[in-house]
């Protein structure tokens, strides 16, 4: 498997979302983008706040941006933060750098994309994100 | 009913992927947009070119634009092109003003939101757009 | 071979500018993108004019945006171009909508990017990708 | 020699790469840009991650942009920030400012034009890009 496959992706979201309701976090969005960083499949759960499409986007975008979880992001926002504002600029303002972007990779370590969640805390959001992706049997990269 | 909740939305994509693979359709791109023009849920086949989602995005929220199913735009677009391309602009850049992008109103006649279909013709874009919202016991405005 | 190698990129550019100078075209440009719309690789040719990337990564662009070569929007672009305009607005003004962008597959037809050329005429930007393209031993699909 | 060549940019661009291949460096992204900070030339090895062309044009984007490189910038970005996101801002957001973009001058000092490097650490990005300037027999200016 060497691509992100629909089903795969749409097991993703249930899987993150089911993970949520479980733990009784609030309202999740999922966004699950292929390695290219266009989107695959999407779910928001009803109570969700309006832009939760351009969070959960962006923190699947920055993922895939420099290729480490968003938690890498969200450090490296705090020792350099102007790498991250460069990075948000010239990505045309599609970046969220806080955790909850996890990388998907595939049992051989291939890149095919990542997914988002917001609607929790931000280390919620990731709990979720890794939940989604082990059910589909595949491996999450945080960082 | 006044609000488009998830499982709606989730009907009305499965419904549409459906006609179109009964139909031997192209793979298709579905997006659910809700009455304020955001994401709701979202789905790509495999197969779909790159820009899928930015096409099936702009038809529904061109849709909501206007209040009007994307083929008004589309014959607008013939008749009075400058219209169409005023909407884009003011849109930033939004709209995709051919058929495919279908309003969803509830029994009573309130707007709901729109879903956008591409990957075929426009025409059979449209036919799984109205597929798929009449599935999921809702309305479908096509112009 | 399911990836665009630099390696492949840079053969394809280095045929295609060969292909250029012995028909003794104008002087080129040549975009390779990888599948999901990302710079691979670029040369630009001493004497073209300022912006010539812009123009060659936008027939690429559009090219993967679609699925099809770049004379495929060309002929939409006289057909109804109010689709065109609205790919244009939908991709943040990344599309060029004339022959010379031609998509890249391997034999088994799996889509590896695309290549964009400019700075003759765009038959003959075409016919120097489609060059580049067979030289590096792939596959070259031009609508 | 006023100008940039192909030839010269295509130099700059194989020596950065291999100090960074003897090195042990990470995969590698370059770009340069002529004097006008219009790319020039441009390769992305196998394995980077998706934004990197980004984010190697933002670092020669930058140090054109002020004329010294983008080592002034970083020390910049720490001292006065807003003036950094002044400059990112008014560039229409092509600007990272972290070391990796280094100036390229003749020997008589002449600007022809800027190197961006990104993959590894931004001191060994800029390693790679002073080896390619030297390599080539131009002067490279970091800050």
């Amino acid at each position: 498997m060497a691509e992100l496959t629909l089903a795969a992706a749409n097991s993703i979201i249930a899987a993150a979302l089911e993970a949520g309701a479980e733990a009784g976090f609030k309202p999740l969005t999922v966004a699950v983008l292929d390695a290219g960083g266009h989107l695959k499949a999407f779910q928001k759960q009803d109570g969700a706040s309006m832009l939760r499409y351009e969070i959960a986007f962006g923190k699947a975008y920055g993922s895939l941006a420099v290729g480490m979880g968003s938690r890498w992001l969200d450090k490296n926002a705090k020792e350099r933060p102007h790498f991250i504002e460069g990075l948000t600029a010239v990505s045309g303002g599609r970046i969220v750098a806080v955790p909850g972007g996890v990388l998907i990779r595939d049992a051989a370590g291939t890149l095919l994309g990542a997914v988002g969640v917001t609607g929790d805390t931000s280390d919620n959001d990731e709990i979720c994100a890794v939940a989604g992706i082990k059910a589909a049997g595949l491996v999450a990269q945080v960082d």
